[in-house]
């Protein structure tokens, strides 16, 4: 007998071995919801920025919120539940915005891409939630005389550095969610054969009301970020994320926070927007 | 000004950045064409399984042709052209299969899993053609003493081992393909927050008619290939794939070849079956 | 002109380039002080073990100290200053013992061998203070429902399982090291082309009055430990080592410690012990 | 019973293990001597540069031979007989020398470095040959449109790129070992604690006569390197050996070659020179 869907089960491909093993969905169906899962240091700078440049990165109905401020965030993960207790690390560019659809409204982030150093995560985070996820290598920082330096790699070309420095303890921050509807993001699906078509075009977001992140110490001070230029044959297949980077005016850095945090929500009230 | 879309373009998330960059688009849109392309060394082995076991991988509208002999390849190549001059390598499992559909009809190998040890690939794979594309680490085999051994593993556990021996040289096959339609997919892309709904469900195919590897040289001999049980622990996102593997009956060897060829097409006559 | 030595310096292949970089010595030939350097997690089993097997892991003029307990630990090091910064993990097997030589005496742990996974500090290691490093994989453990599970490979076999769970908070351990004199080795370097001979064979001391590492937080529990049997095949350059762990009898674990501390020396104090 | 070393077999730390295991001693001792292993492909590429530099590279007793010529190779192998039908990677530099001692002379290239991606080779060659072993990462080259494209990193630190293009067809090279007596080094080990003295400190020779080597097929063509200028925080324990490469004077490229190869002696005729 064939192999047949299970309702009300989500599938990835390879479909046919049963419901797609992931972040939302483990053996058995189960749900994962530890609160001591995702052990996480998050590190980021932020600066200030071309809006015109930053407009041309937007998709329609995106438009840049306030100033034109973005920032550049590594997060190191480990005792990640849905991994068995393993971990991975990701690379993330974001742009304030407000997204004014047909139908929804929202202001919060649009996450233009996110590197991550695992596919597993790429796989399910594109396809479930359209995150815009794509392949880096992501080593652990180098931590010295009061420095950290952050780098990314694809294939052995170094694509970005970001250092980070004069860190200070900072009280915890007030939950900004509450001013935020979340993290945004373009979905987009191609169709096999008809090249230039989508099977699926659409926004998506991530609700900030439902974060589960606990902080745990955190500190403010000052950074810096460089995407370094990249030919074709440097990075054959994101050479031109990494220089629309390349090219984005720093105007004024914004600064920097480092912050250790546990638990993760599973994501799984990702929604469309119209 | 906001991203828009270049008509006529093929694209991937992240969208914003431009068209999409892989096998069948390079930089400034060009195709990939170099018959130097993809230096393949092919190692499989074949066995002679349980109907109703083959059976159960297959979607519906599929039906297993002729003898259940299942094949396990492992692709190690070098000098790709739209890698610029990189390599990869890829480990996949077929069942010969008939597909009848409401339009279409199709002879061909059915793609139950391709595991591939770069991201990349993984992607374009998944999203333009429907493989059944994930990740795994596939070292170069060891070859010792006439024995060639190839293994594959997912963060440090070892799902599979895969031997050939007694090798000798093989005349170049008859192009089989000639009697085959191709490679087939079942490209299946969830819908964000419908869990369970799909954005696109359907046959994909690769047609065997354009192939443009030209054979260099082949062996024929012996092989034997291990798929290792694995626990959620071990393999949290794949223990499914690969356990479905280990249960497969191995009734009789059929077999093992190695393959050294040249060229590649870049898979943009994929089409969707009906 | 030729290069030339500079006395005082300390020197290891290749050797032209000027003095060897590392630990005890940086560039412009200063000193790594900093008392921030080494974040260490180290997590260790111990069990009690066979007398007899103990012995014979032993060279001459040392003898089995008190109950033949055996200690495996992992240690995962980051911030380290004399790499800028970076990290690196060790595993390592203990044997406490007395060291009876023509002149000195001294009790302390007999550093059967250390596993490292970075190539540099296995050469100082070796060359600098005869410590028996060679290399093999250690990734990061899971850490899953309070299970911490590490493990070690080499080139893909996994040779070692490491389980730690029902983890207690524990009082800082009154230093042990005031009653042991340190860290016993054997160094040897075969003499070239006098196959058999050698260049150095002698034991060295790393003492343990001096140690810098304060320690932040510390657990006790439970734990287990494998080693895995291995094949020439497997392991075809420390197959006999991994094996002689397999053989050792268990019979008895005696718990697992789990400590988070700052801070190394450069072990300039190593000294021969004769 | 204490451990007890076998009269005439070689030993490496740790030794309590029993005899060392490499190129020279395998499983019970036996010796590697398949014509078939070593499968190798090496690529290299010479310029003149300017005498007194490399002068500055050589040890007392050594002086440049005719032009200052350098050879920068880079040797990519697979299915090693010692390594049970593994492969790894080697970078190396020679400079063209004669050698006169207190008592022996000889002709021959001083190998100042090499650098292999693999740690237990390294810990053979530098402990029982001489060689002047040091670890970087050596992915396999790029090869597209004609160019060959070789690097080397050191933990993310991209600190060579070779080039080869214009390679033609070329005749089996006439052993121009014949010649020369071989591949000259200088072994150091450092004396523990005497810091500054030395274990070992002498000149070693490769013979040239037995090698073993059946060249298959070879290329000749045009070709460039450049070593990159690193800081003590990109390579802490290699800078200076970059560094001095990076200045290495380039007067004028003398070509390149491409040569598969088969075949490789054990080195156990390495012997000392006086």
């Amino acid at each position: 007998m064939s192999f047949r869907f299970i309702p009300g089960r989500t599938y990835r491909m390879p479909v046919v071995f049963g419901p797609g093993l992931g972040p939302r969905q483990g053996d058995e169906g189960r749900k994962f919801t530890s609160p001591d899962s995702h052990k996480t240091i998050t590190r980021s700078v932020s600066f200030l920025t071309n809006r015109a440049q930053l407009e041309e990165l937007l998709p329609e109905e995106f438009a840049v919120r306030g100033e034109p401020v973005t920032t550049v965030f590594a997060s190191y993960m480990t005792e990640i539940e849905w991994l068995a207790g393993r971990g991975y690390n990701v690379l993330g560019v974001t742009i304030p915005v407000t997204f004014t659809g047909k139908v929804d409204r929202a202001v919060g982030s649009f996450l233009a891409v996110l590197w991550e150093n695992l596919t597993d995560p790429i796989l399910t985070g594109r396809e479930e939630l359209g995150f815009a996820k794509i392949y880096c290598d992501l080593p652990e920082p180098r931590i010295h005389r009061g420095v950290t330096h952050c780098t990314a790699s694809w294939m052995g070309f170094k694509f970005m550095d970001m250092t980070l420095f004069d860190l200070t303890p900072a009280p915890a921050a007030a939950p900004s969610a509450a001013q935020e509807d979340g993290l945004l993001h373009y979905k987009y699906m191609p169709r096999t054969g008809a090249w230039g078509e989508a099977d699926a075009a659409y926004v998506t977001l991530t609700p900030a009301a439902t974060l589960q992140r606990v902080e745990k110490e955190a500190w403010r001070g000052q950074g810096s970020v460089q995407f370094h230029r990249a030919t074709w044959e440097d990075l054959p297949t994101q050479y031109t994320i990494v220089n629309a980077f390349h090219q984005l005016e720093i105007k004024e850095y914004r600064g920097a926070t480092v912050v250790h945090s546990v638990g993760a929500k599973d994501l799984s009230d990702q929604r469309i927007l119209r």
